[in-house]
């Protein structure tokens, strides 16, 4: 008899993946590998920046009272009493009529309030004297970098769990982090099943396939930001299975395996969570591809049990998976990043159930279009490497047509949401 | 006297550096460090996916012809002969009023045409006899995943020079690629210049700043998907600087240095480049921030000097560093991503030059909006954290309102622009 499995709303099986969720902890790493983690601590500035008043020119460093009747008739005359490079600080005070050469990012030195351009003077050298004449009046605060117009002590700059980018890591060197506080990444165990898979350097044969599952899932970890643990592909047979689980259990934070949750003769994973005593948080969903998806959990470790089939699988993983990684990273929004937009060519089957299809989606001026990319159907590889997104179709509706608006969840944008796509219910069958 | 630089348009300075573009060549990697190369080769299927019918459910394998009359009245008899699931293959032909069970995924036995699913049938067995009955006509073809319909023997399915996301890996996989061929990265000398840099773990002092252009850099290098060569920080001392760079210049294929590029007294770029023989592209842009962005060439290396300042550093690099990186990768769109979007505020500063404004872009329904984030200044650090794109703002320009549409350049997106963004030369000034 073949087992009726209940499905349940693609919400529903989110908020039971989330009940799960648990943040990671921190871990130092160098500046220099750094990139893409996510940030452990909030970023707060411990200084102003810049923490000096500095020039942003190449100029002369003058008190600007002084300037006050300078005119083009009545240019007035100003010593030039010292000269500092960007680094360099001078032990003199500007004072009345006096001048200091200053270089772009030099410090400005004490007496003088503002900078006049080096193109706006003229230079003269007497008697190894060396004068400035100004031809105008210059304000006060002309040309001043000030103190704190960057950033200024205490400011909250960057949000702990953010994702660090060639910005935030200039931010980090500004305040002096050589050792960087981010979140240590989960480490996800990837068991592929199936007595069907070759491995990647194998001759084909009749009736097998090589694995591309496992390859796919370690890249969309990676691409969400957590490690990657290998495991060798199994064959269906439930003896080296559950024993390949039980040892990723005590390995990993997290286990996805691919194939084998089905109500196939072969499918051993339903009989494997029942011998680890693994609670079944659902096992069916009302989606396409990836109604099969099934979620366990044992203690506080999930087992993510994706189909054996790429698009579904694929999807399994950026729906259930993510929010679960990036939850973990301490992002405030784990979920794929969602967008409105038009579709560019007529979709005509029906949607009894939430449809995810891989598409691609594009900029033309500042709307997005999308377009489905390859054969919707779940088994299906070559729609995953065309696709940057995916276009959800919420079941209950008919086909749409070119020039309807569209939800979609973008793969490669790293901004995220705070709540994942979440069902209608209005007329979408369970 | 101050030396007069002659500024030339942004498409030129492109146009310039790219004309010192070169591809890189092919190295072999293993598929477990493919993720986010650039592909070597275009990837053209060797064998049909899939390679032989199979089975897209669980259930029976049969001869269509055989149903023609069943009916829920008059249910045909088939006797099972056989079972395999995925990986299997029998020995066993299906012949009239035969049925092999099979699992998803195994292939579709000799003589069958179709497959009937398990939900579908009633299973009986007599006398150790497996038979089951068939209510229904069956198609031919039903529920069998052809050979080739996901891809055909020959396809062109990823051009060379794509990103390997993790949808080509699972193509890779699926095709044997247990070594990758991917392009070889660039290697990018870094050398930041300048009396006032600190290094990142040294305490402030009064008129010196962290080195932060160094590290933002390296990541920016890292992001557009090259090596980074890094070298010390130096001083404005031109022996060092000079041995610096002729080392750089052994050891790399193109060098980036921060600051010393202007006309200060200090700026000691220019010295060297005559030293070196270089020969200069240009060494003024009619770009806000950035003007000061020099590029030089030796043989076929390209020496990038970049502004000393970090918001006019960053831009540099995206603008006129990037393309020559992601055409080393063989991308045919080695420029950022372009797109439009609707201005949240009022942006009122005229425009003399070109602008490219740090901002942020945001995803509201199908539309794209932009906001500029933090203070418009070439020597600022906070405003590139925060922002994901640049707002570009033609020169010749008055100040923008809210709701009017402007260009954008997106920071992470990978897609990508075969064209650089380029101005109108209308009314802008040079």
């Amino acid at each position: 008899m073949v087992e009726r499995r209940k499905p349940i709303w693609v919400k529903d099986a989110i908020e039971k993946v989330m009940e799960w969720k648990r943040l990671g902890s921190i871990e130092w790493v160098s500046i220099n590998e750094c990139d893409n983690r996510f940030l452990g601590e909030p970023l707060i500035s411990d200084h102003d920046v810049p923490h000096f008043d500095r020039s942003p020119y190449d100029g002369f460093a003058i008190r600007s009272e002084d300037t006050l009747h300078a005119t083009s008739e009545n240019p007035v005359c100003f010593e030039v009493i010292d000269e500092i490079g960007a680094g360099q600080v001078s032990p003199l005070k500007v004072g009345p009529f006096q001048a200091i050469r200053i270089m772009t990012g030099a410090a400005l030195p004490q007496g003088a309030d503002s900078v006049i351009m080096l193109e706006l003077v003229r230079e003269n050298l007497k008697d190894n004297k060396k004068t400035i004449m100004i031809k105008r009046k210059v304000k006060t605060g002309e040309n001043v970098s000030c103190k704190g117009e960057d950033v200024k002590k205490g400011d909250h700059l960057i949000q702990k769990g953010s994702i660090i980018t060639p910005g935030v890591k200039a931010l980090l060197a500004t305040f002096g982090y050589s050792r960087v506080p981010v979140i240590k990444k989960p480490v996800i165990g990837v068991i592929a099943t199936g007595s069907e898979l070759l491995n990647v350097d194998e001759p084909l044969e009749h009736g097998k396939i090589r694995n591309s599952n496992g390859y796919m899932i370690e890249s969309q970890i990676i691409r969400a930001g957590a490690e990657v643990k290998k495991y060798e592909n199994r064959a269906d047979e439930i003896e080296s299975l559950y024993t390949a689980i039980e040892t990723a259990l005590s390995e990993c934070d997290f286990i996805i395996t691919t194939g084998g949750v089905s109500v196939g003769d072969y499918d051993y994973l339903p009989e494997i969570y029942k011998r680890l005593g693994a609670n079944i948080l659902f096992n069916k969903i009302a989606m396409r591809p990836g109604s099969v998806t099934t979620v366990a959990n044992i203690g506080d470790k999930l087992l993510f049990g994706l189909s054996g089939n790429p698009s579904a699988c694929y999807v399994g993983f950026e729906l259930y998976v993510r929010p679960i990684i990036r939850y973990w990273l301490h992002s405030d929004t784990p979920y794929l990043t969602k967008a409105k937009a038009t579709l560019q060519t007529d979709f005509p089957k029906p949607n009894p159930f939430n449809r995810f299809v891989r598409s691609q989606i594009k900029f033309v001026n500042d709307r997005l279009i999308v377009d489905p990319v390859g054969l919707d159907k779940s088994n299906v590889v070559s729609s995953i490497a065309w696709a940057n997104c995916l276009m959800v179709l919420p079941g209950g509706t008919r086909g749409y047509k070119a020039g309807d608006l569209v939800d979609v969840l973008l793969f490669e944008d790293q901004t995220g949401s705070d709540e994942p796509w979440t069902e209608a219910r209005k007329s979408s069958k369970l």
